[in-house]
C-alpha cells in the first residue's frame, strides 16, 4: 500500500515512463547524441530526486524555465510573432494607406525581414500596439489559434508549431515526469503563446511568462465582460526582465533554467545565485544545414554575453550539430 | 491496470481523501452546516467531475480562485498587511521624525484605526512605499515571515495566519481533491501573501495573484543578483484588476470563484461568463461573535454592488453564523 500510494504521488505521467519498453526510451532522451551535455542533464535530474541525496530538491522547489524563441522553437529568420504581426500589418494595410511609407510598417509591407530581424524594441512595439491591440484577449486568441493553422515557416514550408525541438520536448516530459513543474519564460508575447503551449509542449497557460501589454475591463452594453487590449506595455519579459518576471508570476527562484541568447542571461544568473544544485543551459544554434547557425552577431538570438559567462561559469551548453541527433518532431528516425 | 492507471491520475490527495474512514469527513466540507450553501459546493463538484457528465470539466480547466482578505482568513479590524505596514511605520519612526506630522503616518503611529481603516488607495501605495521598497525580494520575504512570527490579532491575540477560516481550508482541500488548482486572486499585495499561503492553505507562491511593485534586477559588486523592491506600483490587482490579473497570470478563465467584497465583483463577473458550469460565491460576514459583521457600509471589504449582483443573479451567498459550523482551526470542536 505504501508503495502503491507512493507510486501514485510520483503521478501518471511518471508512470507511464517508467511503465513504457524499449531500449531507446529509457534515459527519456533518445534524441540527445551521448556525450557531456546529455550527462550533464541526466545527472542532474538523478541527484536531485534522489531520496535522501545530499542534492534532493523537494518537488514543490523543482522549478525549470524555458525561453521560447530559439531553445524551444525556430526564431530564425525573424520571430514567429514578427511573422505574425507582418501578416496582420497586411491584413490592415488597405485601411492604413499611410503604412505604405512609414516605418516600420513599410518594411512589413515589403516583406524586408533584414529590416524586420533589426527592428529595435521601438519598432516592435509600434507594430505590437498597431496589429496586438483594439480586440478582446479572446479574439486576440483566436487571430493567433486561426494564423497557426494556415501560415508556413518561408524556409521549411510547415506549420511554426512543427518547428520545435524534439530533443526539447523530451526534456520537457522527463522533467515532468520527475516532478519538475516546467514554464516558458519568454522575450515574447503572452497572449501570442498561450493559445497553443499546452497542445505542443504540455505547458499549461497559467506556466508561460513573457511580455504583455495592458487590458482593459470593460461591460458590454449586454453586461458581457470582455478584457480589451490597449495599446500600452504591462511588462517586457527579456534581459533583466526575466529574473523579474520570474519573481513576478512564478514568485520562486528556478532550480533549472534554459535559455539560448542574451536575452536570458540574467534568467541564467538567477537561477545560478541560488543554493543547493543547479542546471543553466545555453542553446547553441551550430546547424545550418539541419535549422540554422548564428551567435554573436546577429540580429535575432544574440548570443554574446551570455556565451561568455556561461563558458567562464561552465554551465552546460549544447551544441545543436553535435549534441542533437534530431531536430524536428518531423525528421526521419 | 487500468483502474490503476486511473486512480493514478486522479492524484495521491483524491486517494487518500476517498480512502480515510468516518462520516465526519465523508462530504469533505465537516465544518460547513448542512443547508443550501453546502449543498451548492458539493453539486457544483460532483456535476463537473462527473466523468461523461453534461456538465464535465476537464482537469486542465478547473481553475479555482479565491480572494484572501475576508475571504480566506479575517480581514478586520483592518488588512492584516496594514498592521504589518503599521509595526514597519513604528520601526523605521526613528529615522523619519516627519513622520510625527505627517499623514498617514501619523495615524500610524497613534495606532488609529478607523484613521487606517478608512486609508484610501493613495494612503495605502504611500505606506507600501515608505516600508515595503528599497530592499530586496528576499529581504522583503524575510521580514514578513519574522513579524508573522510574533505579531497578534488584536482581539484574538493569536498570529494573524491563525485566524484562516476553517470551512475555506476544507474547501481548498475538497477542490483540489477534485484536481481543482487552487489560486488565490487578491487585492493585497504578492510578495506579503507567498512567504506563508503554502504553508497556511496549501496554496504555492506560483498560485497567488496580487498587487505588486515594481523590481529591479541588480547584480551586487560580488556579482549575487538581486531583486531591489521599487517604490512604482507594477499592477493593482483589486475589482476590475482581479480579471485583468487572472488573465495576466493564469491566462485561462475560472470555473469557480469567491470573494466577500466589491474588489470581487468583476472576478466573479469574469468567472460567471464563462461557458458551461460556474461557481460564484460571496462570504457575508455576520457573525460578530465568533468574527465580525459588516457588509455595505464598510471601511475595509465593503460588499455593496457585489451584493446586489450576488442576489439578483442567484450567486451563493455564505452567511457565516448560519453556513459555518466552526470559524477557526483553533475553535473546540
Amino acid at each position: 500500500m505504501k508503495r502503491r500510494i507512493l507510486l501514485t504521488g510520483m503521478g501518471a505521467a511518471a508512470l507511464l515512463a517508467t511503465a513504457r519498453p524499449g531500449a531507446a526510451q529509457a534515459d527519456g532522451l533518445p534524441s540527445w547524441n551521448d556525450g557531456p551535455v546529455k550527462r550533464s542533464i541526466l545527472d542532474f535530474i538523478a541527484r536531485t530526486t534522489a531520496l535522501g541525496g545530499p542534492e534532493f530538491v523537494p518537488v514543490p522547489e523543482r522549478i525549470a524555465c524555458f525561453d521560447n524563441d530559439g531553445t524551444l522553437w525556430t526564431e530564425q529568420p525573424i520571430y514567429v510573432q514578427i511573422a505574425f504581426a507582418a501578416d496582420r500589418v497586411k491584413a490592415m494595410a488597405p485601411q492604413h494607406p499611410e503604412w505604405r511609407t512609414l516605418e516600420p510598417f513599410r518594411s512589413m509591407l515589403a516583406d524586408d525581414r533584414a529590416a524586420l530581424a533589426a527592428l529595435g524594441e521601438k519598432g516592435f512595439l509600434e507594430i505590437i500596439a498597431a496589429t496586438h491591440t483594439g480586440l478582446t484577449t479572446e479574439e486576440f486568441a483566436k487571430a493567433v489559434a486561426d494564423w497557426l493553422a494556415t501560415a508556413r515557416h518561408p524556409r521549411f514550408q510547415r506549420p511554426y508549431t512543427e518547428l520545435v525541438y524534439q530533443p526539447m520536448l523530451e526534456l520537457l516530459a522527463l522533467l515532468r515526469a520527475h516532478q519538475f513543474k516546467t514554464f516558458i519564460v519568454s522575450g515574447g508575447g503572452i497572449e501570442f503563446m498561450r493559445p497553443w503551449t499546452e497542445r505542443v509542449y504540455g505547458i499549461p497557460p497559467e506556466q508561460v511568462v513573457g511580455s504583455s501589454g495592458v487590458t482593459r475591463y470593460e461591460l458590454r452594453p449586454d453586461g458581457t465582460p470582455v478584457l480589451m487590449k490597449e495599446p500600452k506595455v504591462q511588462f517586457i519579459d527579456d534581459g533583466p526582465g526575466k529574473a523579474e518576471g520570474i519573481n513576478q508570476f512564478i514568485g520562486r527562484r528556478p532550480v533549472f533554467a534554459f535559455g539560448n541568447s542574451d536575452g536570458d542571461q540574467q534568467m541564467l544568473e538567477w537561477t545560478a545565485a541560488g543554493s543547493g544544485a543547479r542546471f543553466m543551459g545555453l542553446v547553441h544554434h551550430t546547424d545550418a544545414v539541419r535549422e540554422y547557425a548564428y551567435d554573436r552577431p546577429s540580429l535575432v538570438g544574440q548570443l554574446h554575453k551570455a556565451w561568455d559567462e556561461a563558458r567562464r561559469r561552465n554551465w552546460t551548453i549544447v551544441d545543436m550539430k553535435r549534441d542533437w541527433k534530431v531536430i524536428y518532431p518531423f525528421e526521419p528516425r
